[in-house]
């Protein structure tokens, strides 16, 4: 979850375009149509693609609404998205058909009577001589629009836009076909909500992300960061992983990364540690390896089974550089003599003392050569996972050239969440002697 | 664009739980919460998934909305859906940081305080001491729950979900991540849904895959049968094709099929002959494929360049029948002997005469002693697709045991939308001297 651009004003602050003040950003929501898109059986793609489109525009987005193929329903989404919002992009429903409602919609919400517009039915007519195919009397519904409404010329498909300006509001009228709905807002829309705005700021985001600190424990260190309101500070939590996104506002584009260079050396103060990347959607693998390809240094793997995950995760997507340079899973028979002489004493996961995981990894980079031995021992039952309700136990531990790391908690991979767990903490540890020896 | 399963009542005529008549089904809306998913950053999968296990439940989903992590906004949404839904189901903002303000909105739109559970903080406590981390104090904010809620246990995650029930209707709420939301419906809350609508009854659905007809044709042809409201009759376009939807509810599956069978039958005296398929997600190549399976029958193909669409699409995704013998670009050097000598012959498409297609098609299909011959002989200007302003061409032609049947647009392919639509047009063309062979 994240604040990012969305400003804290209460929703009945506003009330439509004619309240909104000087230089203020517009503010609009967007209104999908459609029961295929309601029920989930067709997957909306144009607003995502839209709500970007808005933001590198200066408009600010707050609501999306989906409602099926009918009119009173999409009639009252209009209404509502007037008494709040500055903007109402609809999106559907322009079709020829009997559920093709949009129109009617916007006619009643807006108290504007449908008409025929005269270039609009001269348009579909020649599309249709080119079809060669007769056009039938629903298709001339296609060029009735709300009485001063402003046509948006569809040169990609049948039905056209349109935009209704009213006191309360405006409506903006797009096909549903995500080819056609892009090249309208492209050509008409966006320059038109440009112009609209006024706007000539530029917004710039930048992404922190961190391992090895909680959702919450990023919250309690930069809580009154995150009141902000330009710059912008977010959270988003992925699996074993959170973001920090930093959003900032500003006339030019040097003036909006200034802001976050002041901002993100405030965060780096407080959680630098947990950050190893910048760059959206690295994985943290890619950024541990990074450090190991600066050293050159290379990697011996020993996991308990399941599931040879780290040896995979060091290696995935890799073309010039080979960092793991051997990995066995315990018990292999061809593990390396000395290492496997180390493991013939232990115990259980449960019952190994913190010198004794220590020695099995120093063996094992002993024995390999490598500049780095990277264990890990742990159970896997089946309910011993992070839910689990059955106790389990893995220990983890990095032998380096300034000595061995180790780290432990107190349950045992299976599960795919439990194991990304447990791996990103094993890679943390890897990636924390990396930064202090470098 | 689709009717479905939505009646056409008033969204004013719906005002929460306290006035559904006895029996009749819920109504429900969903609220997505998060500014990552409001700005298209992330995408919404929960949103359809729940949409689905609605519509097996029997509860009507009317509204889907999304707002960003804004308190006054979403308390606002909550209480608009208190006033014209049943159910409001709220997905997100159950995390433990500033920006998750689902449980405090929904305080709020209920106007109960938010009490601290004992059983949920016991529970949160047991997992914090599960992995081995100190508890926050705001973690102990996801113990908090609006006063008289009835708890939703969450085993796979830390944030509980809870449910409100007021006079005005039931807000739900649930975690945004999908593995866990997926979990509490399942296990929870959509037996809780079931047991409140006491619905009995079945959804059945049924889709018919037309080709070869416009959604406005079809439209006009079934315009009478789209009033219906149980069973209901929707069209959804597609690129080059159009698919009807049926669906009707009845006390058993049997009953509910029998009233599609009935209405099948109806839409089947209207426009059975473009129906080829009532699998859904078939594409067309794939019906034309099994009519030449069903037939034993070969073709082969002569295709004018771009682009070998229909040799491709012939041959795309099978495994054990492999129905194009041979297939050849126009031109290409080893195009046999006896159709290379007609092609040779011939004027540009536009100056093509039915007769020379004939010939072309004939030839092709004796040169390969194949079951048929399929000829496109199009041109392919830049600027000559169906949305192009230069006038274009393309022949079509299938020969066959039963003779040669021919067809033309006055348009060519290039961009993938015309290609598309030709495409089809031919594999039209061969699927019903199929059809009225067999």
């Amino acid at each position: 979850m994240s604040t990012a651009t969305t400003p804290a004003d209460s929703p009945s602050a506003r009330s439509g375009s004619a309240d909104r003040p000087e230089g203020a950003p517009l503010s609009a929501e967007i209104v999908t149509t459609g029961t295929e898109i309601l029920l989930g059986e067709i997957v909306d793609t144009n607003a995502a693609w839209i709500a970007q489109q808005l933001r590198e525009a200066g408009v600010n987005l707050y609501y999306k609404t989906t409602v099926g193929d009918n009119e009173p329903r999409l009639r009252g989404v209009i209404e509502l998205g007037l008494s709040r919002s500055d903007v109402i992009l609809v999106t559907g429903g322009l079709g020829p058909t009997a559920d093709d409602i949009t129109r009617q919609a916007i006619a009643n919400a807006t108290g504007r009577p449908l008409v025929l517009h005269e270039g609009a039915l001269a348009a579909l007519q020649e599309r249709f001589a080119r079809f060669g195919v007769p056009m039938t009397e629903n298709n001339r519904q296609q060029a009735l629009i709300p009485a001063g409404a402003i046509l948006i010329e569809n040169p990609v498909g049948t039905a056209p836009g349109f935009i209704v300006e009213t006191e309360r509001g405006t409506v903006i009228a797009l096909p549903g076909v995500p080819r056609e709905m892009k090249h309208l807002m492209t050509e008409t829309v966006l320059p038109y909500l440009r112009a609209r705005s006024g706007h000539t700021g530029i917004i710039r985001r930048r992404i922190l992300r961190t391992v090895g600190i909680g959702e919450s424990a990023i919250d309690s260190r930069l809580r009154d960061l995150m009141d902000s309101a330009n710059p912008t500070v977010g959270l988003a939590a992925h699996m074993g992983q959170a973001d920090v996104r930093i959003t900032a506002r500003a006339a030019t584009a040097d003036e909006a990364e200034a802001m976050l260079d002041v901002l993100e050396a405030r965060i780096r103060e407080r959680i630098g540690e947990f950050i190893y990347s910048t760059t959206p959607d690295e994985p943290f693998e890619r950024a541990v390896v990074s450090l190991l390809q600066a050293a050159g240094a290379t990697v011996a793997v020993l996991e308990s089974d399941p599931p040879g995950i780290l040896a995979r995760r060091l290696s995935t997507g890799l073309e010039s550089y080979q960092p793991v340079s051997a990995a066995w899973m315990v018990g292999a028979p061809d593990t390396p003599e000395p290492v496997q002489r180390v493991l013939a004493g232990l115990p259980a996961p449960q019952e190994l003392s913190e010198t004794q995981v220590q020695s099995v990894a120093q063996a094992l980079r002993q024995a390999t050569g490598t500049t780095y031995g990277l264990l890990w021992l742990g159970t896997a039952g089946a309910d011993e996972g992070v839910f689990g309700r059955t106790p389990g136990k893995t220990w983890l531990a990095v032998a380096g050239p300034g000595g061995v790391t180790t780290a432990s908690v107190p349950f045992g991979g299976q599960d795919e969440y439990t194991l990304v767990r447990i791996s990103n903490q094993a890679l943390g540890v890897l990636w924390q002697q990396l930064r202090t020896s470098s």
